[in-house]
Parts: structure tokens; C-alpha cells; sequence
């Protein structure tokens, strides 16, 4: 019998229980912040060569120069040709789908011009380069360069350069498979916090970069988080979560599925199932009992089932809803019958997967929207990757001459307020005498 | 003789100058670290008494509850009605000019539906709940009250609470009437370490909120940096910056008194000309020493133009540009002939101030646009304060029942690529025995 927390929304206690299982700590571990504060440094340093010594000692490659480590994009577009052929195939659709998607993101300039002629706007632009880093190894997934990449040729980023580990040389031939479709510009064989670095400041063979995104283990995510600022970055995310709401109207096996899916992802990964029918909720639990001994990953899913999953009892949908606006969950599906009502009465949550034939795996996949996702509930306060993080904006401010005279007056009294005297000097001397 | 750099764009170690001139570390402290880390934690886990017994200590206020450290909205009002007229005036046009701006910055929901049904978008919705600090003592500015509540109240943030510290409970009516302007919901007499972790965390009285915006000192800074996660934070900002290119045609004392308004902020802050033409640098130098003993801070703006200002000539408008680029400015003036023209070329700053009747003071109050904006070169990848900043998205995917035969196919190919046959199974479910 596999043990998974049952909640009850009524229960008086059910507030604070739901905090406990929600909550999560990243570990900040001192010895990991020295080493990458020592990575960091020898990086900015001495450049490349620290870069090469690092790659050598961490993931055993056997390169001895800059040149050894960059992969090329022809390398790439054999390894496309290379896979099999369904792959070839999922891979470029799944890439145009994200591409149309996205294209509905992109942010124009706008401007507006007032009646005495001064010109108000902002002027969008997309960064001049960006950072993809990609995981080696197990974690490597060619879903994510299409959902990293793609968001940044999109905005026009005139340079994507990736970054992606080859520990003992091995190379992920349907990551790099992906890279060639998603259109990255150069690709490293570098990884870790090294790799960070020689992203965010630049070394004599990769250029610095304006922003990093991807995910990566302990050691990137530290790194990325300390040179936030000199360069910018995506979020750092926590463990996956899935939040379903169910009317108790579809099978339970693909419920009990959907919250595999998102458990396979590791033992921190967090399925969470609502239902107001308490019946449905038991023949989920069944579904699950029936079908984990038939999963691959079974060990991973029944750890983090029984660590951080919950069966959540309500009352009715009001409060299922309420439920999922304080989770703020990364994936919620809306397994319910007209899930567009509910969705519009939901706040917060990354991506909405609305009715029974959208499990969480197609947005993962192919349906177009992109999979990186806030986690760990700040959803209520951020949004999917997309176009708009490789877009920024400068402000546009064209005061004309007899805009300048009311203006000026304004500012002029306000500076003075705050006794920032050479401001509304500034703003006087454009007055001309009355 | 005020000792101000000049550097020249044609000389061979130009670059190198320029990046030292630009150069600037945040200092982190570890006490202050330490300090602010115990602040959080004790707010954290005590909530209002330990917000309490700090404001005793470091603001040396008499309040003895809560109560005593909220401050009522007619409270505001009546400042508001008690400030002298030009100054009430001069506030409501400002915040009346700001509104209408960042009225355009508001982004909508938006979806589009395929052929087979399917429906993809993304939700937009309004951060629920927003916190702004606004320093107390010297550096309060009613003009951050507006720059940073007003995007938040368009974006449609139910509930925007504002904190600012009341040092020997002394007040500053010019911070109240703006936020009676702006529209603030409420206020409470809290600055410091203690006013971010409550805003973070919420307390028995401070509600929590989703994300906290505005400047502070170290502790403040320091405190966002760390609860960051928990909430939404804007930018953490370096010294302000101007740079001024001109092409020689501006009356040069008009140019010095916009780079003395950026230099009269803090001795850090960095006022930078540009100019093709050398005996343009020289008059404008010839006005910086005519006008400095004027000035009211001309301690400060000594101080900030012989330790971070530069002159620099540059043979042609091109590369003008081109070192405007590399410098990504948070204030840049085009006191141009045809500075619309320029602006096209400029692929990062923070705010543009085009012509010669718009230096940044009028930016910086009243002409619309937001003042908070970034510094430090990270306009390479952010944007100044805006509408945006208040509001998230959710993805929408209703994926039909055709749409999920082909969309699952795609799926099923490349999670089991990924080894991951729960994400794999979970499509296929969805799919019709063909």
C-alpha cells in the first residue's frame, strides 16, 4: 500500500497543513557558495585557460584548448540527421509549434505624440546575446533547449550561445539534434559553474552574454544567482509540481498518469490532486496502487508520492479554486467540463491545462506554450518563459519646446520639494521668459 | 579647477579606460548580511512584536502596538490638503501624466484557437498584492511615491502597502500626500530590514504581499536580495547615471546643469558627455566651473564629477553611438538635431531624453515615463518600472480531442527520447485505438 497524504478542505486544520506541504527550502549550502565563489573568480580571471582546467578536472574531457571544446553547428546538423527519423520528426514539430506560440509574444515599440507636440513611448528591443546553459547527462533534455532557445530567436536575439557538459566526452546526440533545430548560434562543451562564468563575463573564446537561462544542478543555480546583475537570468526553479482538479468525471488511470508524470521527474517532484467527489479520490488511489508497479520509474515516483503528494478533499469547486490560488501551482489541469468558466476565475498558476484531453505532457512536449514555469508558488508574482524575457525596453520622452514650458514648471516646483536644486534648474533654464 | 576626466574615443587603451570609468561593485557586507539575516528571521517567527521592538530601536519611535505604526489614509489625506498649493498641484498633474502613460504599458489576455479546436494563450492577471518601500529621512521622495505605486495601481493590484520609516516619528507630509495621490491602500511607519521581512512574510497586522518594490539603503537592498523567492522584487538599483551626448549646439550651461542633476544625487552617481565636438567639452567645462559655486550641493557634485564623471570626445556621431551602447546608460539625453533619428540606433538605456528641451529632470517627475529604471549597465537586459512589473501570466493549452491525437504522437516520440514513459503513457491514454 503505498502511503499518500488525504486532506479534507473542511477540516479545521487544513490551512496549515496545506502550508506544511507546500513548503520548500532550497539548501544553501556554505561549501558550495565557496567553491563557486572560487570558480567564479578564476574564471573572470584567467579566462579560458581556468575554463579548460576546470572542464578537465570536473568532467574528465580530455580537450586542451578552447578549440576542443566548441562544438559545431555542422557537428549538430549531423547529429539531426542521425536520429531516427521519428524523432527528427517530433523534434521539428514540436519546435514549430513553440515557434507560432511564441510569435504571439513578441512586444512592439509604441509611441504616442500629445497635442503640443512632445513624443511618449518605449522602445523595444531584443537583447544583443544570450546564454542558454543545457544539463548533461541524465538531466538533458532536448524539450528544454527547444523551450529555451526558440523564446530567444524569436525576440531577435542575434546570438544564442549554449553551454552543455560532456563529462567524459559523451555528448547527447538529441540535445545537440535539438540545438540544430531550435537555431543556437554556437554551442560549448562546457558545463557547471565554470561554464556560468565564462558566460557572464566573457572569456578570449565566448563572448559575455546579457542574460543566462536553463536549468542546471546546485552548482549553476549558486552561480547563476551570484552574477545576477552583471548579467541577467532566468528564475531559479524549485521542484516541479503538479496541481489537478478533477470533477471525478474522468478515468482515474489518466489522472492517476498525470500525476506519475510530473512524480517521475525526481523525488522532490510534488502531484497534488483536488477533487470534491471523495469516491473519485479512492478509485485514484487504486488507479495508482494498480499501475506504479508497472512504471519504469517507480522508484522515484512512490518516494516523492509518499513525501510530497496529497489527495485534497473540498466541499465543491468554490473551494477547489480557492485551493489552487494559494498553491499558485507550477501545471494546473482543469480536468472538469467547462474548464474556460474555471479558468478565469484562477489568479495564479504557471500554465492552465484546460479539460480531459490536455495532460500537463503535451504543454511539456508540443502543444506550443512553453514548460519553464514558475515553481514554489511564485506563480503569483511571475510568468512562463517567453519572447518578453529577450525583450527589454528604453523609455522614449521627446518633450517638445512648448511642452517644455508646462512641464518644466512642474518639475521645477517638485524638485525644489525635495531640494534637488540643479533638477529644477535644469527644468528651468528650458522655460523662456514670460 | 574641478578635475573632471577626458578621454578621447580615437586613443588606444579607450575601451579599457571607459570600462574602469564604469566599473562600479555593490559593496556586501558581511555584518550587514549577518544583521539583516537575524531581522528576517525574527520577523519571520515573531511577526508584530519583533517588527515593534525594532522600530523602538532603530527608528527610536514610541509606538507601543501595530495600531500605533499604521498610518490612516486621512492621515494622508489631510497632508495632502495641509502641503501648499503649487506643490498639491504640481503632484496630481505629475501623477495624472504618469497614469496616463502606463496605461499603455498594460498587457491583455490573449488566445488563438486552431483548426482541430485546440485553444492556446496566455491569461494576464494583476499581482494580488504589492509592497513599497520608500525611504525615510533625507532620501524620501514624493516622486518615487508616484513612479512606484502608480504602475501597481494600474495593473490592478488590489492591495499596495507602503512602509516608510518615521525616524523620532517624524513624518514627511510630502511622502504622505503622494501616496494619497497615487493611491496607495495603506500605510504603515516601518522602514529597514524589519519592513521588508514583514511585507515578505506578513505579520499578525502587515499582510504578505507578492512583490515589493522601491529603494532603500544596504539593509534594505540586503533584505530584498534575500527574500527574494518567497516575494517578487524589482531591481536591485546602483548609483543613478546620466549620459549626455551632444552635438555641440546646445547652450553648454543647460548641459552642465543636466549632468549636475544627475551628480547632485550622491557622491557615486556618474555624469558622462559626449561630444564630437572638443571645443563644445571645453565651454561645457568652462560652465561646470562658472556654475558649480552656485549650486546648493556642490559638495556632492564636486565629489561625484571628479571621482565618476568623464568628457569624452568621440570623432563621429557613429561612435558616439557606439560607446552609448557599450555604457547602457539609465539616463540618456540626445541633445541632437534629429535625436528620433539616433534613438533607432540605440539599442540600450534605460529612459532616452530626446532633443534639447527635454533634459532627464522633466523624465524624472512629470513627462510620464517611469523613473526607476536600470543602472549599472543592466539596461542590456531590463526595463525601466512599468505596468508589466504588476502583472503575470498563465499559459492557456485546451488541447481537443483531435488536437490530442497528433499532439500526443508528438509527445509520446519525445518523452520516451527523454526516458520519461509516465509523461509518454500519460499522452497516450489520451489517444483513440486507430
Amino acid at each position: 500500500m503505498i502511503d499518500i497524504k488525504q486532506l479534507d478542505a473542511a477540516a479545521a486544520d487544513f490551512w496549515p497543513q496545506l502550508e506544511k506541504l507546500l513548503d520548500w527550502e532550497g539548501v544553501s549550502d556554505e561549501a558550495v557558495t565557496n567553491i563557486v565563489r572560487e570558480i567564479l573568480a578564476a574564471v573572470k580571471t584567467h579566462g579560458d585557460a581556468a575554463v579548460i582546467e576546470y572542464s578537465q578536472r570536473f568532467d574528465r574531457v580530455k580537450a586542451k584548448t578552447m578549440a576542443d571544446l566548441e562544438i559545431s553547428l555542422e557537428r549538430a546538423k549531423a547529429a539531426l540527421e542521425s536520429i531516427p527519423h521519428a524523432q527528427r520528426e517530433a523534434l521539428e514539430a514540436a519546435a514549430e509549434r513553440v515557434r507560432i506560440y511564441h510569435e504571439h509574444q513578441k512586444q512592439d515599440s509604441w509611441s504616442y505624440t500629445e497635442d503640443d507636440g512632445t513624443i511618449l513611448g518605449q522602445q523595444v528591443m531584443p537583447l544583443d546575446r544570450a546564454g542558454l546553459y543545457v544539463p548533461g547527462g541524465k538531466a538533458a533534455y532536448p524539450s528544454s533547449v527547444l523551450m529555451n532557445a526558440i523564446p530567444a530567436k524569436v525576440a531577435g536575439v542575434q546570438e544564442l550561445i549554449m553551454v552543455v557538459p560532456t563529462p567524459d566526452d559523451e555528448v547527447n546526440e538529441l540535445v545537440l539534434a535539438a540545438a540544430a533545430v531550435a537555431g543556437v548560434d554556437r554551442i560549448f562543451a562546457v558545463g557547471g559553474a565554470q561554464a556560468v562564468a565564462a558566460l557572464a563575463y566573457g572569456t578570449e573564446t565566448i563572448p559575455q552574454v546579457d542574460k543566462i537561462v536553463g536549468p542546471g544542478n546546485i552548482f549553476v543555480a549558486t552561480a547563476k544567482g551570484m552574477v545576477f546583475g552583471t548579467v541577467g537570468i532566468d528564475m531559479i526553479a524549485g521542484p516541479s509540481e503538479i496541481l489537478v482538479i478533477c470533477d471525478g468525471k474522468t478515468d482515474p488511470d489518466w489522472i492517476a498518469m498525470d500525476l506519475f508524470s510530473q512524480a517521475e521527474h525526481d523525488e522532490d517532484a510534488q502531484s497534488i490532486l483536488i477533487s470534491p467527489d471523495a469516491q473519485f479520490l479512492e478509485q485514484v488511489k487504486a488507479s495508482i496502487e494498480r499501475l506504479l508497479p508497472t512504471m519504469e520509474r517507480k522508484d522515484i515516483i512512490t518516494t516523492s508520492l509518499t513525501s510530497r503528494a496529497a489527495l485534497i478533499h473540498v466541499e465543491n469547486m468554490d473551494t477547489a479554486i480557492d485551493v489552487a490560488n494559494f498553491i499558485a501551482a507550477e501545471h494546473l489541469e482543469l480536468s472538469v467540463d467547462d474548464p474556460m468558466a474555471m479558468a478565469k476565475k484562477i489568479r495564479h498558476a504557471g500554465a492552465i491545462f484546460l479539460g480531459r484531453y490536455t495532460p500537463e505532457a503535451l504543454g511539456d512536449y508540443c502543444a506550443g506554450p512553453n514548460h519553464v514555469l514558475p515553481t514554489s508558488r511564485t506563480a503569483r508574482f511571475s510568468s512562463p518563459l517567453g519572447v518578453y524575457d529577450f525583450q527589454k525596453r528604453s523609455s522614449l520622452i521627446q518633450v517638445s519646446e512648448s511642452g517644455a514650458q508646462s512641464l518644466g514648471k512642474i518639475a521645477s516646483v517638485l524638485a525644489r520639494g525635495e531640494s534637488l536644486t540643479a533638477h529644477a534648474r535644469s527644468a528651468e533654464y528650458r522655460l523662456k521668459d514670460d
